[in-house]
């Protein structure tokens, strides 16, 4: 990150003053921004700017001036409200008055056709302009310093940091959150990104100690491999929630991004994934509370049997588990639990159940081996749900233990009180059990991910030795150059080098058709199979002249007949956001049907491609199933690695294809080779 | 339905005079359910039954008796809330004062061991008492008759009838329906079900006028067969909506129920299925209060681009088309909206769409080829949310067009007032768009299905002519007798024999081993295939007979080869609850890889035979897939009818496993046959 963006953003977070440009008219924004931080108690000094200097109505203690530059000490942060065409004059004099970062709220500019206008703000701040928030955005809140300068919602004080491409979603989970009593660090609307992004606010959030977790609501990626590189650096050093959204192609379509065809957006991005408004909230609300999930057991402990199976299942569903304590915690728990009680997990105290049963139950399931626990209850009209919920907080007030307790007391009015006690004790309490379990699934699978080490790349660009379009024979020569293994092949080009070819080689052998017309070989018989003798060959290579006679036919590879491996694909593609990316995937017909595949940017290290393979359904085919051997799934990793730093090292490479390859139970073999070379887009 | 259930659940609902037994003093129960009675304006009367004939204390106009026999004119229903041991007599009281029903509110019997107290409570169900709602249960609720025999929050007057297993999950329903202003028109704890349970509340239910929806909370299922087929006739009527809890081991340890082993009953239900209270919630709401959604096609109309984008998102996901409107509809939007506004799909109004903008777009967009529709807002602090519920509301008051229009107005306190004109409008309301978007895909899984016609089977019971263990042969055998197609195959026990068929037969041929012992002999090197002449027929005679020598080898089984065909699995089990189930699963490898597998209730008729061979992943690949041939599924779909007609026809066949069953361009060949024969337990 440039120093300058940091310490921007340092300003932006932290002013002492603020300059609000716009209308400061009752029902204009300027005056709903002024109105938003005086509200909330801003300590610093709020000045409004407007042509005739008029005061905010109503707020007579606010300083009124027309223009930024007679502004003596100038401003922090200019948050500016104006229509489009008054934007960038107010930025000339924020650039004069020395102001280092501006907020700019007004809409009209790339989102509404005029990308020339927001281009030039583009160029102001890269000049000697403020860096830029905006435009077309709902503001920032920064509740450490009581900072709100946005129309939306006040934020609650907490330790998330919550900052998103679409303001009217930052408008929907501010107001959300503020029903569950749940709180954020900052908020940042950053709405078009002229200048100043997600990545920018990643690096400096990563880095703040105000900021435990960081949510990211994205509509769109233009840097993408930067974008993944930030978030996972980030990742490393505290938890990282994302939405992304426009992922089927309505949604894409609407988010105007061009990256929803891109299914592995999805699946190389370290962050862990809401798939909407709730879980992100649920999970800001888990991530910030809660101390790190060690393990993925959980005790679930509840007054109603149903809701208790209900969590359960979907904690399991979600891969934790919930198994039944250990005979010595058992008999523990009989010492105080009446027999009415079910002791399994669930452990259900009935509606019976008291404060102290849910404490001494909860301790005592968490001195045991569950790495964390569910507290529900059901509320009744004629229980007191207080009570219960102070028996929970006790529990979890053990700092010696420090596994996570999260409650769900359910529902409406009957539980409000008790919602509140429950929420200063930092226990998050979720709507339902079932929401609590999905937190703790994701709690598990950020902190049992192992730290990844960070392994950098070194790898010289390249040019292609071979140019469009590429035949099959030339690809296979060029790929085993580059270290890729395939069965012995020779090209022929006529019957008199098949001839000459049946006497060296040994069989059996696969014939393929090459023209540079043949896409897919095998569906239009253009590879035979199990060719045994000279016979075969020379009846074979007839038959394939006579059938591509019309397509361009340059002849025929012969290539050793592998037996026996199991089929996968292997890969390369170029994505115009995220650059060279690597997959893995089932083979055969398998692969569009399941679309079993995973991928990754290139280039990947070998415990990375051990990783794809092992997200693949098919892993368990290579692992060894029903008496069939185990595969070389270490072979298969190399070649993967092998595969990837083609990326890189040739710009020119835009598609690669090994289709199928063969993973036996010693090495394996690319048996199929696609390549597609030209210039790379832009 | 027994006439009795009927009339006793008629009662059940709507009684004009309800003995309440139990001790009426503050804090008990009989006197919180007396006082939810009163606060509901029960029209009837009330009559405590106590031994003193106290009176519930705050409730002078509340009549008492110390014996329910005493009191002239008896009573439509029983409440009763007194311990357990003390339950027989209250009964045995109301079968003499000829109460019809009655409501055991009391625990204490089988949840806590008092199995032999249950059976008693049932044996005079049975015989001359009162039917039995419960014991161990939360009551019920009519809300048509204003009737709150429960202790749970009242419901609002609605659509929905709920009954439920679990009091809690009741209660939790309860309370989170109350606060969304989500009705019900009954509502059922029944408990234990000694008695009256799912089975007749269904059928009772389905016939109500009052219901037009019907939810369902279970967790244990015993008459399982029957369970299914009342819930099939049911849906065929109205919505039918279900959580079954228990899916995972501990869910189902801690439901103590026996059928979470049972992958298949999740399948083989027809009704809607939620998998947490949220979501049953939504359901209820969407299927109360919409018109059938006749295709998948609905449009999104927004005021914020992310909140349009992610429930476009989640409509796409789940299998609904966000599809941009025509150019007649866009040019009818253009004529009224602003440049401003994004004309895709979903529409988004900007933050200045008013009222009139959310009714006419989504008039011209329901009046287009979109099925229904979703209207979205986020409100801010200084935004009229009201008024757009206006708007939605005029568009969806649109009798003509009868399309269904949900909203999702965001968030809390802003939206408050919005969600009551919505509410009183009919148009459910949803925390997200995200959530109405599922709403919309179960009902076009409801509304899409077509009218499955009943047809009753009438198959004859038969012994099974075959006795455990049953090798391969007699399998096969036995099986071509019931048409099911096999190559032409012949059972040889010596090498004579071998070389006797091996002059008749046309090659090329398999051979299997046959053993009691060998149970997967492909694993074990059992088949040996491609044999193509006489001399590989006895070579491989000679290998089958020592590799199994210790095996109990009975010989070998001669089988045509079939080439080419699509490899699934077909089979039949018997299950502990359901009878016998057919299934049709991807072939080879996969099936157990992918679970890709459908089942029924056996039997089948053609009609759903085809929609199981739809249901599978494999279901691409039989059409044809990348070039290569369709394969003859109406074949398959006769074979599976007819592997479903022995289920019922042979009690004694344990499990029928063709595998694999190969599938060609025309017709289907089993090659593979296991059949476990043996008592059927129970």
């Amino acid at each position: 990150m440039e120093k300058n963006s940091a310490r921007a953003l340092d300003k932006l977070f932290h002013p002492r003053r603020v300059a609000v440009f716009g209308s400061v008219k009752t029902g204009k924004i300027a005056h709903q921004i002024v109105s938003q931080m005086e509200a909330g108690g801003f300590p610093g000094q709020i000045v409004a700017v407007n042509p005739r200097a008029e005061q905010a109505e109503g707020f007579p203690g606010i300083r009124a001036a027309a223009d930024i530059r007679a502004l003596e000490g100038g401003a922090d942060l200019a948050v500016i409200a104006l229509p489009a065409p008054y934007v960038e004059e107010a930025l000339r004099g924020c650039a004069e008055a020395g102001v280092p970062v501006a907020v700019v709220i007004s809409s009209g500019f790339r989102e509404a056709g005029n990308a020339e206008g927001e281009r030039r703000l583009a160029a102001m701040a890269r000049g000697r302009g403020p860096r830029i928030i905006g435009p077309n955005c709902a503001g920032v809140m920064s509740t450490g310093s009581r900072l709100f300068a946005s129309i939306e919602v006040r934020a609650l004080p907490g330790r998330t940091a919550f900052i998103t491409q679409s303001g009217a979603v930052g408008g929907a989970v501010l107001a959300l959150a503020g029903q569950r009593g749940i709180g954020f660090s900052k908020f940042v609307s950053y709405g078009n990104r002229a200048d100043l992004g997600e990545l920018e606010l990643i690096e400096y959030l990563a880095a703040d100690e105000e900021t435990a977790v960081i949510a990211l609501y994205l509509e769109s990626i233009t840097r993408g491999a930067e974008l993944l590189e930030v978030i996972a650096a980030c990742s490393r050093r505290k938890p990282f929630l994302v939405i992304k959204a426009g992922r089927t192609s309505s949604g894409s379509r609407a988010a105007g991004s061009h990256t929803g065809c891109l299914a592995g957006s999805e699946e190389v991005c370290e962050a862990i994934r809401a798939a909407g408004i709730e879980e992100l909230l649920d999970l800001c609300d888990g991530f910030a509370s809660l101390p790190p999930l060690r393990g993925g057991r959980i005790a679930i402990v509840t007054n109603s049997g149903g809701p208790g199976i209900l969590a359960a299942d979907r904690a399991e569903e979600l891969g934790l588990s919930v198994a039944e304590p250990g005979p010595t915690t058992r008999r523990e728990l009989q010492g105080f639990l009446s027999g009415r009680c079910a002791l399994g997990n669930p452990i259900d105290l009935t509606v019976e159940g008291t404060g102290a049963n849910y404490e001494r139950t909860l301790r005592a399931m968490l001195a045991s081996d569950c790495d964390g626990a569910i507290a529900i209850n059901v509320a009744t009209p004629f229980l007191d749900s207080v009570a219960l919920a102070r028996g929970v907080a006790a529990a979890a007030a053990q700092p010696a233990l420090a596994k996570p307790v999260a409650a769900a007391f359910m529902a409406g009015e009957m539980v409000a009180e008790s919602l509140r006690v429950l929420k200063r004790s930092g226990i998050p309490a979720f709507p339902t059990g079932e929401r609590a379990a999905f937190v703790f699934s994701k709690l598990r699978e950020y902190y049992g991910r192992s730290a990844r080490v960070a392994e950098s790349f070194r790898v010289e660009e390249r040019e292609l030795p071979l140019s469009a379009p590429v035949l099959e024979p030339q690809a296979v020569s060029f790929l085993k150059a580059e270290g890729i293994p395939f069965p012995a092949s020779r090209y022929c080009r006529s019957l008199a080098e098949v001839e000459e070819a049946g006497r060296e080689v040994s069989f059996p052998l696969v014939m393929k058709a090459v023209s540079p017309e043949i896409l897919h070989k095998s569906d239009s018989g253009g590879v035979l199979l199990n060719l045994r003798t000279r016979e075969d060959l020379l009846r074979a290579y007839g038959e394939l002249e006579r059938r591509f006679s019309a397509f361009s036919f340059r002849g025929v590879l012969l290539c050793g007949q592998v037996e026996g491996g199991v089929e996968v694909i292997v890969g390369l593609k170029r994505d115009p956001v995220f650059g060279p990316v690597v997959l893995v995937g089932a083979g055969g017909i398998w692969t569009e049907v399941l679309r079993d595949v995973a991928l990754r940017i290139a280039p990947v290290e070998e415990g990375e491609a051990m990783e794809m393979i092992g997200e693949l359904k098919a892993a368990r085919i290579l692992s060894g199933f029903r008496g069939s051997p185990a595969r070389d799934r270490e072979a298969l990793a190399r070649l993967i690695v092998q595969v990837s730093l083609l990326g890189p090292k040739y710009p020119a490479i835009q598609e690669l294809d090994l289709n199928p390859v063969l993973v036996l139970e010693r090495g394996v073999f690319a048996v199929d080779a696609r390549l597609i070379a030209g210039e790379v887009r832009d």
